[in-house]
């Protein structure tokens, strides 16, 4: 009889524990992270932000968090996800523009040889960002991505772009801003292409983003007032850039950033050099099979110097393949 | 008896009516605005937003209202504010500038002869925000904006010039907070000379203040990262400006908009070019007692097109003598 209590006892005793074990697994708002280094360094920061009268509290209203989009967010290869539109445009285009069979860029793009057609360099992109993305308003720009955004797929994945997000990172976001922080995009990528999907993709509204700008002209259409994309570049939204973005877009220093490649180190130096608690985040590309393995030298998202000043001044740096559980919603 | 307990019941009856109208004035969010087409226009389009279900209603991420600030938010008269730092800046910089007693702008602002200083136009006006403004970083810049609010006092009242605001409209901005719709600036003023007092004076934080930009580089000086402000304007937040600032920085075409002169007449029109509910409105400055009375010709915020248009479209027009109970929170 004694002996059967003391089961039933125990066994109550591990079934509570199992309860609480799968209770603390379902409210860990970062599940998708493995136990380590990052996260620990992610939730300790978090911590110590919302512990008032704490040493490490911030505002709620100075609680601005920053993320770069390509290579943070969601992934860059084979090429930045805006320059995979840009040549869809270029072919949906092409019936309209007969010269463009043997005019570079545009011959190279529609024989599908990307490596060519990149090989122009900045000019070369320059130009095919002009025809793609300008002459035509702000809503019609809007329609055209969304469509694309509707039906291109991933050329390794066989998925929507939209899909190609890391699920690691949707939870970081989702755990900031249940913490009280505002979660912005500063990217190098056009501010009108990445607004069409941010809130929805991401849980960031259009005012939350801020990218690269070309020019734009207020005018009136038939009576109608409309805003026109013209051919010329306004802001590169990257390196140097993106801190001035920062200052002119946001008007407070950050108080986290997160980024992956060298064109964010400017951000993460800007976000740190002031007085208070600062968390700094790399994201380093190091999964060749779950995703890509990749940092310098690199077409897409290089990671060098970056990856240096961040290990010297102790940034938190993210190695997908070991800190992250899952990378896509869509795995299994 | 029955005398005593009708007139006990009568009392009661009469101390239940005032309580109640004193309550009701009390509950009054609009409290400073008189009973009138204006009032009421405003409150029936924010009781038809955020009635879920019926054909005014705006889903709250939607609910972005923009306003003017200079005669919009708080007085500009005799000059916009700004300028009166400017001129401020220009006596606080003469030591340092002996050269300045011989030149113009500078020797008019000096001898306080601002219709002669004003006399140059643009390329005066220019040359002298360029040396008032620019040569330091964005962190000295709003040191000096700070200082100069503390101290600086408006001639005509002797008050601060943050004390200047219209007490109708920080009622209707807390109004509209209040009812889900997220308040922004959209100014032809400096961004950072804005950012300094948006929030302590309007609730309005500084990443929702939108308005002209001079060109800002970031670099590092003795190894820390600073943003400084570049003697070059980059872009003017006024008339067709407006537009194309709120589509670059909100991303979101607003649902209400206030303004009081010609400057912001496309910025109403851009806002009311959607299907939708929409509300525009225009501050007309009509009591020359208690503010200033103007409106065309005007050296400073003309209203001419902008009243012909409203008129025509059925804007609403707020007669400041008519519509607003009290002007300035300092009134007794």
């Amino acid at each position: 009889m004694r002996h059967r209590l003391r089961s039933a006892a125990g066994c109550v005793a591990i079934l509570a524990a199992l309860l609480c074990a799968a209770l603390a697994r379902a409210a860990d708002p970062l599940a998708s992270w493995n136990d380590g280094a990052a996260k620990k360094a992610i939730v300790e920061f978090v911590a110590s932000a919302t512990r008032a009268g704490g040493p490490g509290f911030i505002a709620p209203a100075e609680r601005i968090a920053v993320f770069d989009d390509d290579g943070t967010l969601w992934a860059e290869q084979p090429v930045y996800f805006q320059l995979a539109f840009a040549f869809d445009r270029v072919r949906a285009l092409a019936p309209q523009n007969p010269r463009w069979k043997t005019t570079e860029p545009f011959a190279s793009i529609l024989a599908s040889d990307i490596k060519s057609a990149l090989g122009g360099g900045d000019k070369a992109i320059a130009e095919m960002v002009m025809v793609t993305h300008a002459g035509i308003t702000t809503d019609e720009f809007a329609k055209i991505v969304a469509d694309w955004l509707a039906t291109a797929k991933h050329p390794r994945f066989d998925r929507p772009y939209t899909e190609m997000v890391y699920q690691p990172m949707l939870e970081l976001l989702a755990y900031l801003r249940a913490s009280g922080f505002k979660t912005y995009i500063v990217s190098g990528g056009g501010v009108e292409f990445m607004r069409v999907f941010s809130e929805k993709v991401y849980g960031i509204p259009p005012e939350q983003v801020v990218g690269s700008t070309i020019e734009t002209k207020f005018e009136l259409r038939d009576g109608t007032p409309v805003i026109v994309r013209e051919p010329a570049i306004d802001f590169i939204d990257d390196k140097a850039g993106k801190p001035v973005a920062i200052n002119e877009f946001i008007g407070r220093r950050p108080v986290f950033a997160f980024g992956n490649s060298d064109g964010d180190q400017q951000m993460l130096e800007w976000t740190a050099a002031d007085r208070g608690a600062r968390f700094l985040g790399l994201v380093h590309h190091t999964d060749a099979e779950r995703e890509w393995a990749y940092d310098h030298p690199s077409a897409v998202g290089q990671l060098d110097t970056a990856l240096v000043a961040g290990t010297a001044k102790g940034w938190t740096l993210v190695d997908m393949k070991k800190d992250w559980k899952r990378v896509f919603p869509f795995e299994k």
